[in-house]
């Protein structure tokens, strides 16, 4: 069980992690001792456990401090983003995922489909079992909900040359920023702040939660040189087109088309060209303009938070800038 | 929306059958009208809604005779049926179910993954903010996860010659008779009648769903000529082998070993190879004593049932022996 080292840097919030992981390897128990290897392993292989962190501090605001039951919530956020993680890779036919190999490459498609269903159920049994709060059960499924049409409804829209900014926004508030607008939204309310204030959290998560995503997409088009291409190829292979090659097309679409227009049958070759075009753009720069957008909302909803004496403003705001002006 | 034919016979739970039928629709909502309309056939596509029909069921022996919350619980069930099917689907490389193609030969397995998901969380999320009852949540969180650890407990047990007759039936009670243990109970539990009783209407709904899918298994081996062997080729060639062919194995495995070495090489031949060896032995006549005797523990358990004014008991022993009395 190790922490990523990022959060030595914040130790008041070390131990309430370290239980949220226990919490998580309590969660799953299965009779194929393989695949509950395979799952644990995944718990423990270094994610950043970003989700929780935000839930754990959005729980400091209210009066009620029921520390259990903000562990539990943090857990249970936890395990319906590794379930997503397990069911994207089948989708995204993924061999590797932090370094280590995915459920559906050592097994098959059929026990990640599984493992995927375990865990989403298992987060609504941990709810139901140890928070006995409604209310989470309701906002969690809601929020699941929500990520899954959105995933259901960008279906139909890849390979999309014209695929808009607000396209891609619509798609990445669906994917990535409703689970944070949750962690954060649901901290807040579980631990007593009003609907209004836990709403003002969401937003705030909602944010984060963007400028992560575009971020997380700005990185594979600046990546090492050994990382280059590779990332980029298979998401535009798939069809898959993230901010800056929306951005690249608005500029130079012809000098794009003939690569994209290959579809799955691009090469390494063509993703370099690709790559290189949207280089030549400024679209990198556009892109990183939008994700200092709303890292900037969302570090001045912060500041607008309560002082307290645990000083979870200032520790929100430090965990928010590291994350959003990470450079990997 | 149309009823299977066979509820013409039971007219008290027609309008409640529909009831569920309507929540399940108003349930799925999603951008994505292709995949929504998929999901929606699947829905009307004339599966015999036995558990929601158990869960009503048996919801009228207790006191609280609150029906939208029992029409509630039904679709939910229902729904993680739903989801489990269409999951199903894409580990059994399923291209047709209910006359109708599947959401994975429709769309792809991609799609077919998340809208399992969406009916999953679907379930959970009506449970939420219909009925507010914490109790239903955990039981049927409880309950999925048996199914779920029981399917990935037995992706080991593929080919596996030597399987038993208890491996065998603690798979199907996973599988199948679980969800059946669900809807009687938690039909009873819900609508007031006590934890004891409860565990009792569990146990005949246990006992219904393992003769129903011990019934399900023998027709693979009985059907008309023109049906013989493709679902037992498919089962056989994927490693599933059932109770039929377990008895069969026990009696000859000389016979039977040289086709089932093949795997998935076997051709139709081969099947229809096995097919008769397993009608030459006694096993299709000992898998029917087994599924009388567990159709005789379900009637048993409700011969023993209170009586009441709307008759429940009669329906009860009328529909179980409808269904698990069939010839096909």
């Amino acid at each position: 069980m190790k922490l990523h080292p990022m959060w030595q840097n914040y130790p008041q919030l070390v131990p309430e992690l370290n239980q949220t992981i226990e919490l998580m390897e309590q969660s799953v128990k299965l009779k194929n001792k393989a695949v509950e290897k395979a799952v644990l392993d995944m718990i423990h292989s270094g994610g950043k456990l970003l989700r929780p962190a935000y839930q754990l501090l959005f729980s400091q605001f209210g009066e009620d401090q029921d520390r259990k039951k903000a562990i539990c919530l943090a857990a249970a956020i936890e395990m319906l983003h590794t379930a997503t993680l397990i069911h994207d890779d089948i989708i995204d036919e993924a061999d590797i995922r932090r370094k280590l190999p995915t459920i559906r490459k050592q097994f098959d498609n059929s026990t990640a489909v599984y493992a995927g269903d375990y865990l989403l159920i298992s987060c609504f049994k941990l709810l139901a079992d140890y928070t006995q709060s409604m209310r989470s059960l309701q906002l969690n499924s809601r929020s699941m909900e929500k990520i899954l049409d959105g995933e259901l409804g960008q279906m139909n829209d890849r390979y999309q040359i014209d695929v808009t900014i607000d396209d891609y926004l619509e798609n990445i508030s669906g994917k990535t920023a409703e689970l944070f607008a949750l962690s954060c939204g649901i901290g807040a309310l579980e631990s007593g702040c009003s609907e209004a204030f836990s709403k003002k959290c969401s937003e705030i998560g909602l944010n984060i939660g963007l400028a992560f995503q575009i971020i997380d997409d700005i990185l594979d088009y600046t990546k090492t040189p050994e990382g280059i291409g590779k990332p980029v190829l298979e998401d535009v292979r798939q069809g898959v087109y993230s901010l800056p090659l929306i951005y690249a097309l608005k500029e130079n679409k012809q000098a794009l088309l003939p690569y994209l227009s290959k579809k799955e049958a691009m090469s390494h070759e063509d993703a370099q060209a690709v790559f290189d075009i949207v280089h030549q753009t400024s679209a990198i720069q556009k892109a990183q303009d939008l994700a200092a957008k709303y890292t900037n909302k969302a570090l001045k909803g912060i500041a607008k938070l309560p002082d307290n004496q645990v000083q979870t403003k200032e520790n929100l705001a430090r965990l928010t800038k590291a994350i959003l002006m990470r450079e990997n």
